[in-house]
């Protein structure tokens, strides 16, 4: 137990960046002025490439309104890494802790992210020199496991519903099938939320496909044609990652030559390849018919001035917790939140589970909220993301 | 003059919706319970489609409340037609009026929509039936003549600057090149706008192409390869309808197959085609270097919960004074919008132009506003631009 530990502080963040991600940032900030074990405060620019360059910024100087500024911002304000430490990384992250008396690290981010942090530590337990390590959760993908849900999810899913329901408005204009493609590697989370854009019964989403749930060509062009007989178009929302029953997603097998990053994450967003491929395929079967397509893209994490309220304080609320905890008896762990109460009465309250338990692996979209026909999502989706988004825009119908 | 004309009334709406073309709908049938010269309100279901299949609503019955709330939804609530009639297409229009007492026409669309309206108000008159027609203006693209600018405009401006100040915080986050897509075939009045997202020396967008200005991939590629150096990032605005110096769109050249609607225009929207084409341009000369893109598509016509309050204010004003000039002493024209003032300073006054003299043709953006570069646009076009959208968010940066 290290409660007794002064020293300095490391905060950086990582991976692909959220509209909220900087909640996190101000939550930690904020509360380290309220203990009296933090030295100075280190920023780390671009994550963990920072910190070996050492190359930080003093977050403890920056006055309390800049502070809400940059909370309010979209993205890193301190940039971000997509550098994946290995040990030898994690052994240079180390030294430089060493060097500058750094004995607390904040690091916000995913499951790459966590798996970092757990290295860096168990690095410095090796070495017995005591530091305290804490990952603050963060991801759009909704991914983390043990977390209820993550920050910086709900407001992609807020847009990605704001975008669904004009997008179904657009699509009753002018009559056709469109395919949106959202955000989503292997997890559908961020998929299932558009259903909070069908509120009523011939809305859309008309179909949902979740990577969890593969699909033939055929199911996926057939699932189409049946909603445009019924209702003359037909709004379909898919995970980027979406997959054929032989387990390889749709873009892998479109484009030989795409783009893999350090993690190698294949690159999927900003390329409208999965699109046109998709919109090729219906329109073989269904000539004539209007189609379009949309890839969401980066909007998706970084669209301002639509931030839901309930992310943004949570976001806030798992970086205060971090250093919260650090300043206790916890010396190292991620920031987990557990829901409590449905629709109104829904809260959250924050524990600490293993570095190691959140780690690397991901979560995906749980079978219960998949129908079993695996084109849309069960009922009970709507009370887990439900509580998690903004307002939605009170529309009026002109009924035909 | 028939200002003692009685009779019925259709309404229509017509092209590409915009996110408020529902608040000049809803301008007309407020206006029109006002005058006693209007007997029912026949709004055409799906435009010119709506009138010749004679599938009509009774807008009159529609309650206060509930018109305000269509007035609130994106797209268009009687739907939408992309039909160009012809004259034949014409005649039956104005059978299927000389058959139900119309007397009064107000049709809500583009320079197309103008022409419709114009021809039939044509046939009208050579066949001596007593009929007032007028356009309502809409048109994201900002290109109808005339008018100082159209409805619909402001709000995807809007949504086009509030997308880029999120994608160039992300894109300072994780470093590189991003190319962003914006609607405008052949005008560049919406990527224009984008240059409200700049309010630091060095914000995106960097660079601004639109399709009044040709520009070979040399200079493209070139221009961008300077802020690179300069900024070790470059954040890139297109309009979807930059052309090469030959006169030939991208797009074009890119793909032979591209879908064409019954008015000639190509379907350049909702494809990633152009995304992935400028930066595999850029990237055979930038190797290694981080390349994003991503096509903002249909969300920029059809976003709830963004519209910009002069937009929807001047968008209803529209279709009110259509139908108040109709219960005066003129027989036909376009609604258009004169500016007065600059900044706080800003309103606008409505007049009556001829149909003609809006129908068919458009209106670039203005030479005045692009620089000699043909690479951004001038200083002098934010205050042409920034009356007409909404709040902007305010954003906080860590200085490095």
């Amino acid at each position: 137990m290290k409660s007794e530990l002064k020293g300095n502080v490391v905060v950086g963040q990582s991976g692909g960046p959220t509209a909220v991600i900087n909640q996190s940032l101000v939550g930690v900030v904020e509360e380290l002025h309220k203990h009296e074990c933090f030295g100075k405060c280190l920023g780390a620019i671009h994550g963990v490439r920072g910190i070996v360059d050492e190359q930080f910024v003093d977050l403890k100087q920056i006055a309390p309104d800049d502070l809400e500024a940059i909370a309010r911002t979209p993205a890193a304000a301190l940039g971000s890494s997509r550098d994946k430490p290995d040990e030898d990384y994690c052994n240079r992250i180390f030294e430089v802790f060493r060097k500058n008396d750094v004995r607390y690290f904040f690091y916000n981010g995913g499951n790459d992210s966590a798996n970092t942090a757990h290295i860096v530590n168990e690095v410095a337990q090796q070495a017995g020199y005591d530091l305290k390590v804490f990952h603050v959760p963060k991801t759009i993908d909704n991914d983390l496991r043990v977390t209820d849900h993550c920050p910086g999810y709900g407001t992609a899913a807020t847009f990605v519903t704001h975008a669904v329901i004009g997008d179904d408005f657009d699509n009753r204009s002018l009559k056709g099938i469109k395919v949106d493609i959202v955000m989503g590697r292997d997890a559908g989370w961020l998929a299932a939320s558009s259903m909070l854009a069908k509120r009523e019964d011939d809305d859309g989403p008309h179909l949902i496909y979740v990577p969890e749930r593969p699909v033939t060509m055929e199911q996926f062009v057939g699932d189409i044609s049946d909603v445009y007989d019924r209702l003359g178009r037909c709004v379909v929302v898919v995970s980027e990652g979406i997959r054929d029953v032989d387990g390889v997603i749709w873009t892998k097998k479109i484009s030989q030559d795409l783009e893999a990053d350090a993690h190698g994450n294949v690159q999927l967003s900003g390329t409208g390849a999965l699109a046109d491929f998709l919109t090729s395929k219906v329109k073989e079967n269904m000539k004539g018919v209007r189609m379009r397509a949309d890839t969401f893209g980066y909007l998706q994490r970084s669209f301002p001035a639509l931030i839901s309220p309930v992310d943004a304080r949570e976001a806030r609320l798992c970086g205060s917790q971090a250093v919260y905890q650090a300043a206790g008896a916890i010396d190292s762990g991620s920031i987990c939140m557990q829901r409590f109460g449905k629709g109104d009465r829904y809260r959250v309250e924050t524990f600490v589970s293993a570095l190691a338990s959140v780690a690397a692996e991901t979560k995906p979209l749980l079978d219960e909220y998949i129908n079993d026909a695996g084109n849309y999502v069960t009922p009970s989706f709507y009370d887990y993301v439900a509580p998690l988004v903004g307002p939605l825009p009170k529309v009026g119908y002109i009924r035909k």
